[in-house]
């Protein structure tokens, strides 16, 4: 069994590369609701949608979210209609919105909906959203603090970041399925996708109980750098390094792991960074990790999980110091 | 001043006649809400819908209903997530439904977030819902009681109909533009376009304050028959009149119609039948009211309004019996 934590589009390659080799009741896709919220009445999920249409293989992998062969007949209506457009939702994915949107209305927990329109698209691995609970990624900027769309879509990441706040996920706790796969005897691994730590996986890891559930671990925590050569390939993770004063590298990824993890992959392109890794406690892995096609991220997913067979739990409690 | 009562497809064609010739302040189109219905989540106004799309002039004229150029992905990919799809929602024609729900979940009247879509559709005329209050029209069938839109839609309007009842109407009032258009000094006539009677006009007039008002009338009230030589033009006008024991003809509409109206316009196909009507005591025009193209729908209004003039108020409260 492989718990597989991950945010957005990094993440869902990989999680999809692991869902290509590993059977379908060997694998559980955690996914990040920080970036949830609500938009023109709708329940929108944005990192569970990408998960889903990857795993789905229904994804947009040219523009790097929502569905391939989409059409925008509904946002040309609703300019004319003098909506919002500046979060862009094509026909075809506002049948999962309005699917989730009616559903929770009607009392159903995000994991039930979320097991429902994986089942609708084919999706044999289990996808579960890391709360039930609303939990919301605020971001404290220059401009003041911004609710996570805004900041990420709606003024494309441009404001500085000062830092990240998690609101709700101290009253908040991991879906039930998400608890049920931790705790499963058969835990082997559980894998931090190339998913941007602050605003991805460190929403997860708010959870109060996945905190206390990782800290008394078996199973060792292995991430994946999203950092490459000091940049991520996809979106601002490089870039709030910086602003909150940190150099962007697959080392720092590490330090800031550090507490939690047992392991980090890196990129070929930092073997240079290995030493320091390691020196830090941390076993390290380097291989390339940049997943272009559906066959990288399936040769990735089978070195990290070949790699996780050979890293032992030394960074929970009980483990020696 | 005009006021037209007008239900779906027959009355917004006359409505869009009554547009074409009349200036914007000299009309105000009351339209049917009997049959709005919440689905999949969003607050459904077909009448309404189908009012400002054939008033802005982008219904599609040749299904009927709907956007003209419509594309239906989200249909498409809703059935593929096993969503309901027995009642067709266009991708465009989706962005009028979202509008308005989000509206009404802000608290914004009905009647607020109509003139809001009336003014983004460029529709210079007024158009207004019947009520701010949710009246619901409940068909009593051989199949029992169904919901208007599992009768006209999902069951294609095939049971057999006992009785139409219009649940809300006692404890709804009519919308505030729809009391001032009625209680204008400059108000001419009331036009009750070629709606089904039961299904589109009679949810209107079930109003109390609607009955109220118009037996204190000082206008004429003129209705145009929707029953042309014994057959409905769409719909199921003429099928209910048959299941409810009443013979389809533009006479029974004089008489289903008999103590509001002063007047009834019918098809040149029912010349015959002016004398019956006039025997009703009520005034009587015959002129083609097939309209087709829009030259056609500007005449019958043209024709409707000089008729209009004519007729005197006879059968409100005060006047002679």
């Amino acid at each position: 069994m492989i718990v597989a934590l991950a945010g957005g589009v990094g993440g869902a390659k990989l999680a999809a590369g692991l869902a290509q080799v590993l059977a379908a009741d060997a694998l559980t896709v955690v996914v990040n609701t920080g970036d949830d919220f609500e938009h023109l009445g709708l329940h929108i999920s944005p990192d569970l949608d990408t998960v889903m249409y990857t795993l789905a293989g229904i994804n947009d992998s040219a523009q790097g979210w929502g569905i391939a062969g989409e059409t925008w007949s509904f946002m040309d209506a609703l300019e004319q209609l003098g909506g919002e457009t500046w979060f862009k939702l094509g026909d075809r994915d506002l049948a999962t919105h309005i699917r989730r949107t009616q559903a929770l209305q009607a009392g159903a927990s995000l994991s039930a909906v979320t097991q429902e329109l994986c089942a609708a698209l084919n999706i044999r691995h289990r996808v579960v959203p890391m709360s039930d609970q609303p939990v919301r990624t605020l971001v404290h900027t220059s401009e003041g603090v911004l609710a996570f769309q805004d900041y990420f879509v709606r003024r494309r990441a441009q404001p500085t970041v000062a830092r990240v706040e998690y609101d709700g996920a101290e009253r908040a706790s991991m879906s039930d399925e998400f608890r049920s796969s931790l705790e499963s005897r058969d835990l082997s691994a559980i894998i931090l996708c190339p998913s941007n730590p602050y605003l991805s996986i460190a929403p997860i890891l708010a959870l109060p109980d996945v905190k206390a559930a990782l800290r008394n671990r078996r199973a060792p925590v292995i991430a994946v750098s999203p950092i490459i050569a000091g940049r991520a390939l996809k979106g601002p993770a490089a870039k709030i390094m910086r602003e909150i004063g940190t150099e962007p590298s697959a080392l720092e990824v590490a330090r800031y792991y550090e507490d939690l993890i047992d392991a980090l992959v890196v990129d070929s392109a930092d073997v240079t960074l290995g030493p320091a890794i390691e020196a830090l406690g941390l076993r390290c892995c380097v291989t390339p990790t940049i997943m272009k096609t559906k066959e990288e991220r399936a040769e990735l997913a089978v070195r990290v999980l070949e790699f996780a067979q050979a890293v032992p739990v030394t960074n929970a409690a009980g483990c020696p110091a």
